[in-house]
């Protein structure tokens, strides 16, 4: 069952690519088995990071974004791992309605992430989301997050283009985050453009953008002006997503982001395994459990109580240089 | 040095709290090895943690909660995790200046967490900083969070007491976000009650207050009113938060979150260890390194890669039942 299940996600077929992200959301070990067996259909789809702080419209740009690559014919997914986004149901309703014109497309896969880590952090349920994605064959999947918060910067790290979106007319200190976010956008977009304010943010914009320069491999991030609820500008930025996909590939950049993408994977595997294992032996070994009632009650610090377990659980196997 | 150092840690040194703070964010292995001598030191201080959306009025509540404190004697330290706090740094200079009040007060110390978890999340640092400002002697210490995402839900299961600070005038969409914020808050609070649609945001407060009914250890969280920015509402806001505070040393739930905090920093302290041990293995293990590098560049799935890396370095002791 677990193999035909994963013959079906590769190719397409919704619902068992959302009994897979339940799965894995649940914890459930089928999931890992079947990324696993997924492993060699996943490293294809180029993984848009939509973020910027709430209010500047992240989740009409991404709207229209779908509706673009849709008209060039690209399948598309969405991850909503910001809460106040319509995708992820928690904005208002007119959002909600507008953003169903995609709920009838089947070349267009909408995911929330709105329960948040109970099993695992958010960036390793985004990062697994992602990869049934794109073994499901969408070539382009859009991450919505707010830009706030380690999270929201991990699952940044996931994805290939990052597009920074600010609103205009923001004060000082809305400013100074903004010179943290930019240091991770390839490009900038300056959203709700018609609104007064407009040209006085790109003009601050503009120079935050000149005094960061090109990447190392030469990408120069650029300035576009979007009116997202109109539609006006997307067409040149789906362009910019499209030359930095192409600059990824032909620099190794793509195969790169895929790897930092895989090895926490791999990082994140290991300590959800290792903790779990913990759990187990604490409940079948009473001298570990009542190393962790002494923490809880206080009579035993933590710094020691961690000391006395990796020693008798993981014996260092042989002793170190020093 | 370093029982010294932890000496005057104890007898509520400033500079010796700030660089142990240091030695923490840092990775330096005597921070630890500080924390673990003053464990005894710890458990006294209440946790007080200020969240809510951006824009709720938090920083200047915690300002007017830190003069109501010292009014009444206590000794008082703030960790700001809220990016937007100006506290943290992050906000308008108004806002600065008017928190700088503090500054000059030697029984306040204010420690921002703006560096976010580069080594290990922000509750580890968060829970970390709250054990270092307790042992030093601070009988309350305020957290502000901004009530957005998994870093701050964690933030806040270190605080004793709750409060949520909510703005009037909000959407139904925020309202949604609200009734999950609610589930955490020991008490609510409506700031900038003088702003238009105060009394509509204060009956749908009610509402949902109403459907949370009491703890199962008997506290009722209640609705307060304040205009932080001149100081209405706060003296019945802090006689709440003392309240609590008496209300959880009576029912045990001041033990059961000091205990809470310690399993975390247990937790955290082992998974931080394997890792460190894990990486220092790979550069040492040609094999563990180049099944790095074959997870890296595509060629290996994660999952896989993980079961050898656990079965080769933590082999299972004993067989598992099954």
């Amino acid at each position: 069952m677990g193999e035909s299940l994963t013959l079906r996600v590769r190719n397409g077929h919704v619902a068992s690519g959302a009994r897979l992200l339940g799965w894995l959301e649940d914890g459930d070990p089928r999931g890992a088995e079947a990324l696993r067996a997924l492993h060699p259909a996943t490293g294809r789809s180029q993984v848009v990071g939509v973020t910027g702080p709430p209010g500047a419209g992240k989740s009409t740009l991404v709207d229209t974004l779908v509706a673009g690559w849709r008209a060039r014919g690209l399948r598309v997914g969405v991850i909503a791992v910001d809460p106040t986004s319509p995708f992820s149901g928690g904005a208002l309703l007119g959002d909600r309605v507008r953003m169903q014109r995609h709920a009838t497309d089947r070349d267009v896969f909408i995911r929330s992430m709105a329960t948040r880590g109970q099993l695992g952090g958010l960036a390793r349920h985004t990062g697994e989301a992602c990869a049934v994605l794109d073994a499901m064959g969408y070539e382009r999947i859009a991450v919505e997050t707010v830009g706030v918060g380690q999270d929201e910067i991990d699952v940044a790290a996931l994805a290939h283009t990052t597009l920074v979106v600010c609103p205009p007319g923001a004060g000082d200190g809305i400013q100074a985050q903004k010179a943290g976010l930019l240091e991770v956008g390839d490009a900038l977009v300056l959203n709700k453009a018609d609104h007064p304010g407009a040209d006085a943010a790109e003009r601050d914009l503009r120079e935050l953008l000149h005094l960061r320069g090109a990447s190392p491999e030469g990408w120069q991030p650029r300035l576009f002006r979007t009116v997202a609820s109109r539609g006006e500008g997307v067409a040149a930025l789906l362009d910019a997503i499209e030359a930095h996909g192409r600059h990824l590939r032909e620099t190794g950049g793509f195969a790169r982001v895929n790897g930092r993408r895989a090895r926490r994977a791999l990082r994140e595997r290991v300590l959800w395994r290792v903790e779990e294992r913990l759990l187990e032996r604490a409940q079948a070994d009473p001298a570990l459990g009542s190393l962790l009632e002494r923490v809880a009650d206080g009579s035993l610090d933590p710094y020691t109580a961690a000391d006395h377990l990796l020693e008798a659980w993981i014996p260092t196997p042989h002793p170190d240089p020093e």
